[in-house]
């Protein structure tokens, strides 16, 4: 089982990849098989090239992620950070929570957004 | 499916009564069955009267809750809150996911905190 350093460093190099625009980067930190849930309740993402192809969509949209506060570890092989991404304009307040394999890599993402979960900065 | 705000109230709502020191108001909001991983890793605590003991060891402990940002919903049955929890002389950050039933109570609590998400407050 992973441990709590390698998942919340896991976790902080997400935010970092993402920020640099890199979804070749991002999509390797996942297993071949992963799936990802982003936001929860819509449908899944599955396999690393569809994973690839997700994050160079939502890289294209100039979004960019900061963490609010530092990831969570727990006593298990799951993690969660809690972040912003920001557009012009518009900000989603969310919570991730990734499920790591036996090798360290994300088997899992589920991304905590709903419906309200948006806000339109003042003086943007 | 409860809907996002009904989700996001209740995490607020807990977070209200169990600073209010109410563990059987906070047990209320759990279906009859449900089960806490608190933190995730740990042995569960299943059942209505498990939880409201849970509860109870937890406030006689003095321990604060504090929402870290507001709770955030999906498009599914799930919500998840960051927050800390203070004691004098330590803080511990974590993010809780809950899933909800059909009658709109918690069926299932994962609290995210792990070895090293405690910290000693400068001060305290």
């Amino acid at each position: 089982m992973p441990d709590h350093v390698h998942m919340k460093n896991v976790l902080r190099r997400y935010v970092e990849l993402f920020n640099a625009g890199d979804p070749a980067a991002v999509a390797d930190l996942y297993a071949d098989d992963a799936v990802i849930e982003d936001p929860v309740g819509k449908p899944p993402v599955t396999g690393r090239a569809a994973i690839e192809e997700f994050y160079t969509a939502a890289m294209s949209s100039g979004v960019r992620l900061a963490l609010v506060g530092e990831p969570r570890a727990s006593y298990a092989d799951r993690a969660a950070m809690a972040f912003t991404a920001r557009l012009p304009g518009l900000l989603i307040e969310g919570i991730e929570v990734m499920t790591f394999d036996e090798d360290g890599r994300v088997a899992r993402m589920e991304a905590f957004w709903g419906p309200d979960d948006f806000g339109h900065p003042t003086g943007e």
